[in-house]
């Protein structure tokens, strides 16, 4: 089962996925350009990983890491599916990263590797977009870098866990304009969605909803205003979100 | 006013200070140590600075920032006053950190430093307990070291931000079993509250009831199982809390 929360004719609905289209839960079918889509779940804590793939960390001239890289994110900076997300005005380098997300469903406090998955709801796509020109070096993510309002949009479909035959082994792809620029596989990963689990929930209780962002493999490169910026996973959805500048819309809002 | 949320009868209720007793919203009196506190807000977004007061930067022999060192903490890592917090049996350095938290009240973006204040419900104390064994160097306030569950208590109360006359010159103190060890002042802040609301909100959008813990002065000291620490701001609030092992929780739990 496919899932999520959408905007429409002024409300906010939950909806499944059929035949394509969008079910809201009073059987009304839409179509998928017809809603407004809000994240998924309404995300708690977030979770994300820098250089979660050693061909990125290799990308960025930075060393594997030994230990996950993990910050947490704001809910300020999540949109939907098909939403716009604002460059800065000064910025130099704004890098798309294309991320497999896993929604945790169930409260996880001490949770061993071998029962990690019994703790996930499902997957959905998330581009986690990076301001690089405020990064100064691999350890700090700093806020500017990874919290700015609108910069992680997050859909459209919350996957059901079980409808994901093999997490750890799915095709990420990320198209600008059209064009394929980003491949990889959730097999690459330096630190897998069991072994997070059972990390972080040693020391912190993980809550239904919240969300833990993977990291992503190599070939980023800097997105421009009016630019069409896809991610895809396969199985999982494909994300469609579109660049603006911030100056253009604090004008408009 | 004074305002908290506590714990009373098997219900969460609103309170008010009155004659140094808590007041329910139902008009009852009960005493300090008849309820049990919780957070005086429910926290949303939290945000806490690294090396913000420049002797506690010089104690840690780091230079001090020319940015703000921010970093967000989840929802899973506070208690209220007179709560227990827990020493993971592995650490060497559990250090106290004697904080004055500022709560937002209402929606802020693009804030310019001289209406930073408009911005402020009201103030409290906060605990920010480090785990110094994890922390690798002061870019990377990983989150073993500041997300523990239980390791930021935080209140008792609420005071409105009109009750502070000048929240930049407000005494901190520390005390371990009785002793005072550490003290400051918010004079000695790097950066200032008005200048954090105006830096934050110009990339993420504030809003009610997120929190900023504004850093620590120098004088910090592990703390062991037993310990009764006393964080305590003047005119703002005096937070105790109590070290207990995190086996021991385990265990009990």
């Amino acid at each position: 089962m496919k899932r999520a929360r959408v905007s429409f004719a002024g409300a906010i609905h939950e909806a499944v996925e059929k035949n394509d289209m969008v079910q809201l839960t009073d059987g009304r079918m839409v179509r998928e350009d017809e809603v407004v889509w809000l994240p998924p779940v309404h995300p708690r804590t977030v979770f994300a990983l820098g250089l979660n793939y050693a061909d990125h960390a290799s990308e960025l001239e930075f060393k594997a890491p030994t230990e996950p890289l993990l910050f947490l994110k704001g809910p300020n900076t999540f949109v939907g599916h098909r939403a716009e997300s604002r460059r800065p005005v000064d910025a130099t380098y704004m890098h798309y990263e294309c991320e497999l997300a896993v929604v945790i469903g169930k409260t996880a406090r001490n949770v061993k590797r071998q029962d990690a998955y019994d703790y996930i709801a499902g997957y959905t796509v998330a581009n986690d977009y990076a301001i690089r020109d405020y990064l100064e070096n691999y350890y700090r993510p700093n806020l500017r870098v990874k919290n700015r309002d609108t910069c992680t949009p997050i859909g459209p479909w919350l996957v059901d866990a079980n409808d994901i035959v093999d997490p750890m082994n799915l095709p990420l792809r990320t198209y600008v304009n059209g064009e394929l620029i980003q491949q990889g596989s959730t097999k690459d990963m330096i630190f897998d969605i069991p072994f997070l689990i059972e990390y972080l929930s040693e020391f912190m209780t993980l809550s239904k909803n919240d969300i833990i962002l993977t990291g992503t493999p190599k070939g980023l490169a800097d997105v421009k205003i009016g630019d069409e910026v896809i991610t895809e996973i396969e199985g999982v959805g494909r994300l469609v979100n579109t660049i603006v500048s911030d100056d253009v819309f604090q004008r408009r809002s």
